[in-house]
Protein backbone atom coordinates (compact mmCIF):
# COMPACT_ATOMS: atom_id res chain seq x y z
CA UNK A 1 0.00 0.00 0.00
CA UNK A 2 1.52 3.12 -0.75
CA UNK A 3 1.04 6.09 1.73
CA UNK A 4 0.09 8.91 -0.33
CA UNK A 5 -2.25 11.86 1.21
CA UNK A 6 -5.62 11.03 0.41
CA UNK A 7 -6.25 14.37 -1.51
CA UNK A 8 -3.49 13.28 -3.87
CA UNK A 9 -4.66 9.67 -3.85
CA UNK A 10 -7.94 11.77 -5.71
CA UNK A 11 -5.87 13.96 -8.13
CA UNK A 12 -4.60 10.66 -9.14
CA UNK A 13 -7.82 8.80 -9.73
CA UNK A 14 -8.77 11.78 -11.65
CA UNK A 15 -6.41 11.93 -14.15
CA UNK A 16 -6.28 7.71 -14.43
CA UNK A 17 -9.92 8.32 -16.07
CA UNK A 18 -8.07 10.08 -19.06
CA UNK A 19 -8.44 7.79 -22.44
CA UNK A 20 -4.83 5.83 -22.15
CA UNK A 21 -3.68 6.99 -18.53
CA UNK A 22 -2.31 4.85 -16.26
CA UNK A 23 -1.06 4.87 -12.68
CA UNK A 24 2.02 5.69 -14.13
CA UNK A 25 1.05 8.46 -15.78
CA UNK A 26 -1.45 9.80 -13.49
CA UNK A 27 1.00 9.60 -10.51
CA UNK A 28 3.12 11.68 -13.10
CA UNK A 29 0.43 14.34 -14.15
CA UNK A 30 -0.54 14.56 -9.96
CA UNK A 31 2.90 15.50 -9.23
CA UNK A 32 3.77 17.88 -12.03
CA UNK A 33 0.51 19.99 -10.59
CA UNK A 34 0.78 20.19 -7.38
CA UNK A 35 3.94 22.43 -8.23
CA UNK A 36 1.77 24.41 -10.79
CA UNK A 37 1.25 28.10 -9.68
CA UNK A 38 -2.55 28.75 -8.50
CA UNK A 39 -3.89 30.53 -11.52
CA UNK A 40 -2.40 27.86 -13.79
CA UNK A 41 -4.09 25.39 -12.05
CA UNK A 42 -7.38 27.74 -11.99
CA UNK A 43 -7.51 28.34 -15.23
CA UNK A 44 -6.78 24.44 -16.14
CA UNK A 45 -9.68 23.78 -13.67
CA UNK A 46 -12.35 26.43 -15.57
CA UNK A 47 -11.59 25.13 -19.18
CA UNK A 48 -12.14 21.72 -18.24
CA UNK A 49 -15.47 22.77 -16.64
CA UNK A 50 -16.49 25.34 -19.66
CA UNK A 51 -15.53 23.71 -22.88
CA UNK A 52 -18.23 21.42 -23.48
CA UNK A 53 -21.17 23.81 -22.79
CA UNK A 54 -19.44 25.79 -25.09
CA UNK A 55 -19.08 23.46 -28.17
CA UNK A 56 -21.96 22.63 -29.94
CA UNK A 57 -22.94 19.59 -32.94
CA UNK A 58 -23.60 21.42 -36.47
CA UNK A 59 -27.52 20.70 -37.01
CA UNK A 60 -25.95 19.79 -40.65
CA UNK A 61 -23.21 17.21 -40.75
CA UNK A 62 -22.82 17.00 -36.83
CA UNK A 63 -19.20 18.31 -36.36
CA UNK A 64 -18.07 20.33 -33.65
CA UNK A 65 -18.55 24.11 -33.72
CA UNK A 66 -18.78 27.10 -31.44
CA UNK A 67 -20.99 29.16 -33.48
CA UNK A 68 -24.78 27.66 -34.90
CA UNK A 69 -23.34 25.96 -38.30
CA UNK A 70 -19.55 24.30 -38.94
CA UNK A 71 -17.22 26.25 -40.86
CA UNK A 72 -17.19 23.39 -43.82
CA UNK A 73 -20.98 23.56 -43.82
CA UNK A 74 -21.02 27.58 -44.11
CA UNK A 75 -17.78 27.58 -46.12
CA UNK A 76 -19.15 29.17 -49.78
CA UNK A 77 -15.86 27.54 -51.65
CA UNK A 78 -16.62 24.12 -50.77
CA UNK A 79 -18.60 23.80 -53.92
CA UNK A 80 -17.22 19.87 -54.55
CA UNK A 81 -19.91 17.47 -55.13
CA UNK A 82 -18.26 15.33 -53.16
CA UNK A 83 -19.48 14.26 -49.47
CA UNK A 84 -17.31 12.52 -47.16
CA UNK A 85 -19.21 10.05 -44.39
CA UNK A 86 -17.06 9.61 -40.96
CA UNK A 87 -17.72 8.01 -38.27
CA UNK A 88 -16.90 11.07 -35.27
CA UNK A 89 -16.30 14.74 -35.16
CA UNK A 90 -12.52 14.44 -34.39
CA UNK A 91 -12.43 12.18 -38.08
CA UNK A 92 -13.37 15.66 -39.69
CA UNK A 93 -10.21 17.27 -38.55
CA UNK A 94 -8.11 14.25 -39.44
CA UNK A 95 -8.81 14.13 -43.10
CA UNK A 96 -9.67 18.10 -43.14
CA UNK A 97 -5.49 18.28 -42.12
CA UNK A 98 -4.43 16.32 -44.91
CA UNK A 99 -5.79 18.74 -47.39
CA UNK A 100 -7.00 16.12 -50.18
CA UNK A 101 -10.40 17.18 -49.84
CA UNK A 102 -12.86 20.30 -50.03
CA UNK A 103 -16.03 18.76 -50.58
CA UNK A 104 -18.87 18.51 -47.55
CA UNK A 105 -18.70 16.33 -44.27
CA UNK A 106 -20.98 14.32 -43.05
CA UNK A 107 -20.38 12.81 -39.25
CA UNK A 108 -22.35 9.42 -38.66
CA UNK A 109 -22.05 9.43 -35.14
CA UNK A 110 -21.14 5.95 -34.39
CA UNK A 111 -19.79 2.44 -35.84
CA UNK A 112 -22.28 -0.63 -35.99
CA UNK A 113 -21.52 -2.84 -33.37
CA UNK A 114 -23.96 -5.43 -32.15
CA UNK A 115 -21.81 -6.76 -29.11
CA UNK A 116 -22.08 -2.76 -27.93
CA UNK A 117 -25.84 -2.75 -28.97
CA UNK A 118 -25.13 -0.28 -31.58
CA UNK A 119 -27.84 -0.40 -34.34
CA UNK A 120 -28.73 1.63 -37.58
CA UNK A 121 -30.88 3.58 -35.48
CA UNK A 122 -28.45 5.00 -33.16
CA UNK A 123 -26.48 6.30 -37.44
CA UNK A 124 -27.34 9.95 -38.79
CA UNK A 125 -28.73 8.14 -41.55
CA UNK A 126 -32.11 9.59 -42.95
CA UNK A 127 -30.32 13.12 -42.48
CA UNK A 128 -27.39 11.76 -45.22
CA UNK A 129 -29.24 10.49 -47.17
CA UNK A 130 -31.47 14.34 -47.41
CA UNK A 131 -28.11 16.03 -47.80
CA UNK A 132 -27.01 13.71 -51.11
CA UNK A 133 -30.02 14.83 -52.48
CA UNK A 134 -30.33 18.72 -51.44
CA UNK A 135 -26.59 18.98 -52.59
CA UNK A 136 -26.59 16.94 -55.65
CA UNK A 137 -24.03 14.98 -54.06
CA UNK A 138 -22.11 12.83 -56.87
CA UNK A 139 -19.47 10.73 -54.97
CA UNK A 140 -19.54 9.92 -51.47
CA UNK A 141 -16.47 8.57 -49.91
CA UNK A 142 -16.67 6.33 -46.69
CA UNK A 143 -13.76 6.75 -44.11
CA UNK A 144 -14.17 4.72 -41.90
CA UNK A 145 -11.77 2.71 -39.40
CA UNK A 146 -10.18 -0.12 -40.68
CA UNK A 147 -11.87 -2.48 -38.00
CA UNK A 148 -14.61 -4.96 -37.88
CA UNK A 149 -16.84 -2.60 -36.87
CA UNK A 150 -15.68 -0.06 -39.39
CA UNK A 151 -15.96 -2.76 -42.41
CA UNK A 152 -19.96 -3.58 -41.34
CA UNK A 153 -20.78 0.01 -41.60
CA UNK A 154 -19.45 0.70 -44.97
CA UNK A 155 -21.04 -2.39 -46.41
CA UNK A 156 -24.13 -1.44 -44.93
CA UNK A 157 -23.65 2.14 -46.08
CA UNK A 158 -23.09 1.17 -49.92
CA UNK A 159 -26.54 -0.83 -49.54
CA UNK A 160 -28.32 2.12 -47.91
CA UNK A 161 -26.75 4.42 -50.01
CA UNK A 162 -26.96 2.49 -53.50
CA UNK A 163 -30.44 4.35 -54.33
CA UNK A 164 -28.95 8.04 -53.79
CA UNK A 165 -25.64 8.05 -55.52
CA UNK A 166 -23.90 5.75 -57.64
CA UNK A 167 -20.80 6.86 -56.91
CA UNK A 168 -19.59 5.35 -53.29
CA UNK A 169 -15.91 4.86 -52.43
CA UNK A 170 -13.91 3.97 -49.10
CA UNK A 171 -10.57 4.86 -48.42
CA UNK A 172 -7.73 2.49 -49.80
CA UNK A 173 -5.69 -0.12 -47.72
CA UNK A 174 -2.16 -1.07 -48.02
CA UNK A 175 1.29 -0.30 -46.04
CA UNK A 176 1.14 3.05 -44.12
CA UNK A 177 3.99 5.48 -45.46
CA UNK A 178 7.51 4.51 -44.05
CA UNK A 179 6.49 1.21 -43.31
CA UNK A 180 9.20 -2.03 -43.26
CA UNK A 181 7.61 -4.99 -44.31
CA UNK A 182 9.08 -6.33 -40.88
CA UNK A 183 7.04 -4.53 -38.83
CA UNK A 184 3.72 -4.37 -40.89
CA UNK A 185 0.83 -6.66 -40.02
CA UNK A 186 -0.05 -10.10 -41.98
CA UNK A 187 -3.53 -8.27 -42.77
CA UNK A 188 -2.34 -5.19 -44.08
CA UNK A 189 0.60 -7.25 -45.84
CA UNK A 190 -2.61 -9.41 -47.61
CA UNK A 191 -4.92 -6.46 -48.18
CA UNK A 192 -1.83 -4.08 -49.90
CA UNK A 193 -1.09 -7.21 -51.90
CA UNK A 194 -4.69 -7.97 -53.54
CA UNK A 195 -4.87 -4.07 -53.92
CA UNK A 196 -1.46 -3.91 -55.67
CA UNK A 197 -1.08 -0.82 -58.61
CA UNK A 198 0.32 -1.19 -62.02
CA UNK A 199 3.55 0.38 -61.20
CA UNK B 1 -4.78 24.83 -40.07
CA UNK B 2 -7.01 23.17 -37.95
CA UNK B 3 -10.56 24.27 -37.79
CA UNK B 4 -11.39 23.49 -34.22
CA UNK B 5 -13.79 25.46 -32.50
CA UNK B 6 -11.75 27.68 -30.32
CA UNK B 7 -12.96 26.54 -26.88
CA UNK B 8 -11.48 23.06 -27.75
CA UNK B 9 -8.32 24.54 -28.89
CA UNK B 10 -7.69 26.02 -25.52
CA UNK B 11 -9.32 22.84 -23.88
CA UNK B 12 -6.34 21.01 -26.13
CA UNK B 13 -3.66 23.80 -25.28
CA UNK B 14 -4.55 23.19 -21.36
CA UNK B 15 -4.32 19.50 -21.46
CA UNK B 16 -0.73 19.99 -23.90
CA UNK B 17 0.53 21.24 -20.59
CA UNK B 18 0.77 17.94 -19.04
CA UNK B 19 4.26 16.73 -18.14
CA UNK B 20 4.49 14.26 -21.44
CA UNK B 21 1.74 15.19 -23.16
CA UNK B 22 2.36 16.02 -26.77
CA UNK B 23 -0.26 17.35 -29.47
CA UNK B 24 -1.85 14.03 -30.40
CA UNK B 25 -2.76 12.74 -26.67
CA UNK B 26 -3.73 16.50 -25.96
CA UNK B 27 -6.66 15.85 -28.80
CA UNK B 28 -7.73 12.65 -27.48
CA UNK B 29 -8.07 13.69 -23.80
CA UNK B 30 -10.47 16.65 -25.06
CA UNK B 31 -12.61 14.97 -27.47
CA UNK B 32 -12.57 12.42 -24.62
CA UNK B 33 -13.58 15.31 -21.81
CA UNK B 34 -16.27 16.93 -23.85
CA UNK B 35 -18.34 13.28 -23.68
CA UNK B 36 -17.96 13.36 -19.92
CA UNK B 37 -20.96 14.11 -18.10
CA UNK B 38 -21.10 17.15 -16.30
CA UNK B 39 -20.93 16.12 -12.77
CA UNK B 40 -17.88 14.14 -13.47
CA UNK B 41 -15.99 17.07 -15.77
CA UNK B 42 -17.52 19.19 -12.20
CA UNK B 43 -15.45 16.82 -10.15
CA UNK B 44 -12.27 16.98 -12.32
CA UNK B 45 -12.31 20.63 -12.29
CA UNK B 46 -12.77 20.44 -8.59
CA UNK B 47 -10.08 18.35 -7.78
CA UNK B 48 -7.48 19.69 -9.62
CA UNK B 49 -8.37 22.99 -8.45
CA UNK B 50 -8.04 22.02 -4.69
CA UNK B 51 -5.55 19.31 -4.24
CA UNK B 52 -2.58 21.41 -4.24
CA UNK B 53 -3.57 23.54 -1.27
CA UNK B 54 -4.80 20.51 0.53
CA UNK B 55 -1.46 18.89 0.80
CA UNK B 56 1.46 20.29 2.93
CA UNK B 57 5.14 19.27 3.27
CA UNK B 58 6.43 17.33 6.19
CA UNK B 59 8.36 19.81 8.16
CA UNK B 60 10.75 17.25 9.53
CA UNK B 61 11.67 15.25 5.92
CA UNK B 62 9.59 17.02 3.35
CA UNK B 63 7.55 14.23 2.26
CA UNK B 64 4.07 15.16 1.30
CA UNK B 65 1.37 14.79 3.89
CA UNK B 66 -2.22 16.13 4.12
CA UNK B 67 -2.08 16.52 8.34
CA UNK B 68 0.47 18.38 10.19
CA UNK B 69 3.35 15.62 10.23
CA UNK B 70 3.58 12.79 7.53
CA UNK B 71 3.13 9.15 8.20
CA UNK B 72 6.60 7.83 7.88
CA UNK B 73 7.79 10.29 10.34
CA UNK B 74 5.13 9.63 12.52
CA UNK B 75 5.03 6.03 12.98
CA UNK B 76 6.02 4.45 16.06
CA UNK B 77 7.66 1.43 13.99
CA UNK B 78 9.63 2.80 12.24
CA UNK B 79 12.68 2.66 14.48
CA UNK B 80 15.53 1.44 12.34
CA UNK B 81 18.66 3.58 12.77
CA UNK B 82 18.82 4.06 8.95
CA UNK B 83 17.71 7.20 6.92
CA UNK B 84 17.44 7.13 2.99
CA UNK B 85 18.19 10.62 1.05
CA UNK B 86 16.36 10.82 -1.39
CA UNK B 87 15.40 13.71 -4.36
CA UNK B 88 11.89 14.54 -4.16
CA UNK B 89 8.76 13.28 -2.30
CA UNK B 90 7.56 11.35 -4.93
CA UNK B 91 11.01 8.72 -4.74
CA UNK B 92 9.56 8.53 -0.82
CA UNK B 93 6.70 6.47 -2.47
CA UNK B 94 8.60 4.31 -4.81
CA UNK B 95 11.28 3.03 -1.96
CA UNK B 96 8.25 2.68 0.00
CA UNK B 97 6.31 0.21 -2.38
CA UNK B 98 9.16 -1.89 -2.84
CA UNK B 99 8.73 -2.66 1.12
CA UNK B 100 12.36 -2.78 1.34
CA UNK B 101 13.34 -0.38 3.74
CA UNK B 102 11.70 0.24 7.75
CA UNK B 103 13.46 3.97 8.42
CA UNK B 104 12.96 7.14 7.91
CA UNK B 105 12.99 9.16 4.58
CA UNK B 106 14.55 12.42 3.60
CA UNK B 107 14.04 14.56 0.88
CA UNK B 108 16.84 16.86 -0.63
CA UNK B 109 14.48 19.14 -2.56
CA UNK B 110 16.42 19.12 -5.51
CA UNK B 111 19.99 17.88 -7.24
CA UNK B 112 22.84 19.37 -7.32
CA UNK B 113 22.57 21.61 -11.27
CA UNK B 114 25.16 24.15 -11.92
CA UNK B 115 23.78 24.74 -15.20
CA UNK B 116 20.35 25.23 -13.82
CA UNK B 117 21.77 27.24 -10.97
CA UNK B 118 20.74 24.88 -8.22
CA UNK B 119 23.82 25.06 -5.35
CA UNK B 120 24.04 23.35 -1.96
CA UNK B 121 22.09 25.94 -0.27
CA UNK B 122 18.66 25.03 -1.98
CA UNK B 123 19.08 21.22 -0.68
CA UNK B 124 17.87 21.17 2.73
CA UNK B 125 21.38 19.82 4.37
CA UNK B 126 21.49 21.73 7.53
CA UNK B 127 18.29 19.64 8.19
CA UNK B 128 19.55 16.49 7.60
CA UNK B 129 22.67 16.69 9.18
CA UNK B 130 20.10 17.70 12.49
CA UNK B 131 18.37 14.76 12.15
CA UNK B 132 21.43 12.37 11.83
CA UNK B 133 21.97 13.48 15.48
CA UNK B 134 18.86 13.56 16.90
CA UNK B 135 17.74 10.30 15.76
CA UNK B 136 21.12 8.86 16.20
CA UNK B 137 21.19 7.31 12.84
CA UNK B 138 23.57 4.63 12.09
CA UNK B 139 23.38 4.18 8.16
CA UNK B 140 22.64 6.64 5.32
CA UNK B 141 21.34 5.26 2.21
CA UNK B 142 21.26 7.52 -1.04
CA UNK B 143 19.26 6.99 -2.61
CA UNK B 144 19.53 9.45 -6.28
CA UNK B 145 19.13 8.88 -9.73
CA UNK B 146 21.92 7.36 -12.07
CA UNK B 147 22.48 10.73 -13.56
CA UNK B 148 24.79 13.77 -13.81
CA UNK B 149 23.07 15.34 -11.40
CA UNK B 150 22.63 12.32 -9.07
CA UNK B 151 26.31 11.37 -9.12
CA UNK B 152 27.32 14.86 -8.14
CA UNK B 153 24.51 15.61 -5.68
CA UNK B 154 25.96 11.56 -3.88
CA UNK B 155 29.60 12.87 -4.10
CA UNK B 156 29.06 15.53 -2.69
CA UNK B 157 26.78 14.08 0.32
CA UNK B 158 29.20 11.44 1.11
CA UNK B 159 32.13 14.47 1.81
CA UNK B 160 29.13 16.67 3.68
CA UNK B 161 27.80 13.34 5.55
CA UNK B 162 31.63 12.01 6.57
CA UNK B 163 32.13 14.00 10.27
CA UNK B 164 27.86 12.79 10.97
CA UNK B 165 27.89 9.38 9.86
CA UNK B 166 29.97 6.51 9.24
CA UNK B 167 27.81 4.57 7.28
CA UNK B 168 26.55 6.29 3.76
CA UNK B 169 25.68 3.81 1.55
CA UNK B 170 24.71 4.59 -2.46
CA UNK B 171 21.75 2.40 -4.04
CA UNK B 172 23.68 -0.42 -6.05
CA UNK B 173 24.07 0.08 -9.88
CA UNK B 174 23.77 -2.97 -12.76
CA UNK B 175 21.26 -4.93 -15.23
CA UNK B 176 17.57 -4.01 -14.16
CA UNK B 177 15.48 -6.73 -13.82
CA UNK B 178 14.25 -8.64 -16.59
CA UNK B 179 16.86 -7.04 -19.33
CA UNK B 180 18.44 -9.06 -21.79
CA UNK B 181 22.16 -8.26 -22.52
CA UNK B 182 21.72 -6.94 -26.13
CA UNK B 183 19.11 -3.94 -24.82
CA UNK B 184 21.06 -2.74 -22.15
CA UNK B 185 22.88 0.25 -22.87
CA UNK B 186 26.91 0.30 -22.70
CA UNK B 187 27.57 2.20 -19.33
CA UNK B 188 24.73 0.33 -17.79
CA UNK B 189 26.81 -2.87 -18.49
CA UNK B 190 30.26 -1.62 -17.75
CA UNK B 191 29.03 -0.38 -13.88
CA UNK B 192 27.24 -4.15 -13.85
CA UNK B 193 30.43 -5.37 -14.96
CA UNK B 194 32.94 -3.16 -12.50
CA UNK B 195 30.43 -4.31 -9.30
CA UNK B 196 30.43 -8.27 -10.49
CA UNK B 197 29.60 -10.15 -7.50
CA UNK B 198 30.53 -13.83 -6.21
CA UNK B 199 28.00 -16.06 -7.60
Amino acid sequence: MQKYPIHLLKLIDVMRKLPGVGTKSAERFAFELINWPDERLKEMASVIQETKSAIKHCPLCGCLTGTDACPFCTDTARRSPSLCVVATARDVFSIEATHEFRGLYHVLGALLSPLEGISPDRLTLDLLKKRIETHKIEEVVIALDSTLEGDATSLFLKQELAPFCENVSRLAFGLPMGSSLDYVDGGTLARAFTARNKF
